[in-house]
C-alpha cells in the first residue's frame, strides 16, 4: 500500500549516530521544509519541520551538513509506539540544486 | 520545491464541515494507515496516523465515510503556528479498491 513523500527540504539539525542493538548504524535529524503549493488556485505557503531517519551504509557514510538542501524520497511512520508523530524514512536522498 | 505524499490509508474520524471566515467549507479528518515498506531490504511495518484537510467543493461534497480506504494524493504543512504536526492537505483522492 501506497506511502511516499517526495519532499525537497533543508537539514536543520543531525543527531550523533547511533547503533541498533543489532549493530545497524542510525542517525536521525530534523528537516525544515518551506515551499508554495497550490490549493483551490491559490498559493499556499507550506511550512514544515519533520524527523527523518536514515539507517545502514547512508547513516554510517551520511554526506550532508545542516543547512544542506536535499531531495528525500521516503515513507512515513510513527516514531514509536508511544510518539504517534511521523519520522520519514529514507530511501533514496540527493543533494537539492535548484 | 517537491512536497508530494501519495498515501493509502483508512478514514478514522470526520470533524463536523466548518468555514473559514471567508465562507470556504473545511473538512479535517484523521487517517490511519498501516503498510510494509522495504528498509535495508527488510520489511518494516509502517504505522501511522495523520491528520488531513479537505477544502472547498471536496468538503462540502465529502463522499466518504469512516472506514473508507482511500488513495490521496497531497502536501504536507505543519498545523499552525502553534502546533508544528504535519497535516495533510488533500489534493486528489479516490477510494481504494486493493
Amino acid at each position: 500500500m501506497l506511502n511516499q513523500l517526495c519532499l525537497c527540504a533543508q537539514i536543520k539539525s543531525l543527531n550523533e549516530l547511533r547503533y541498533t542493538p543489532a549493530g545497524l548504524p542510525v542517525l536521525t535529524m530534523w528537516l525544515t521544509h518551506e515551499s508554495w503549493q497550490m490549493e483551490l488556485q491559490q498559493r499556499f505557503l507550506a511550512k514544515m519541520e519533520i524527523q527523518a531517519k536514515a539507517l545502514g551504509d547512508l547513516a554510517a557514510h551520511w554526506p550532508y551538513q545542516p543547512g544542506s538542501m536535499v531531495e528525500i524520497t521516503g515513507f512515513l511512520s510513527q516514531k514509536g509506539i508511544y510518539h504517534s508523530r511521523p519520522v520519514l524514512h529514507i530511501q533514496q536522498i540527493r543533494e537539492y540544486k535548484g
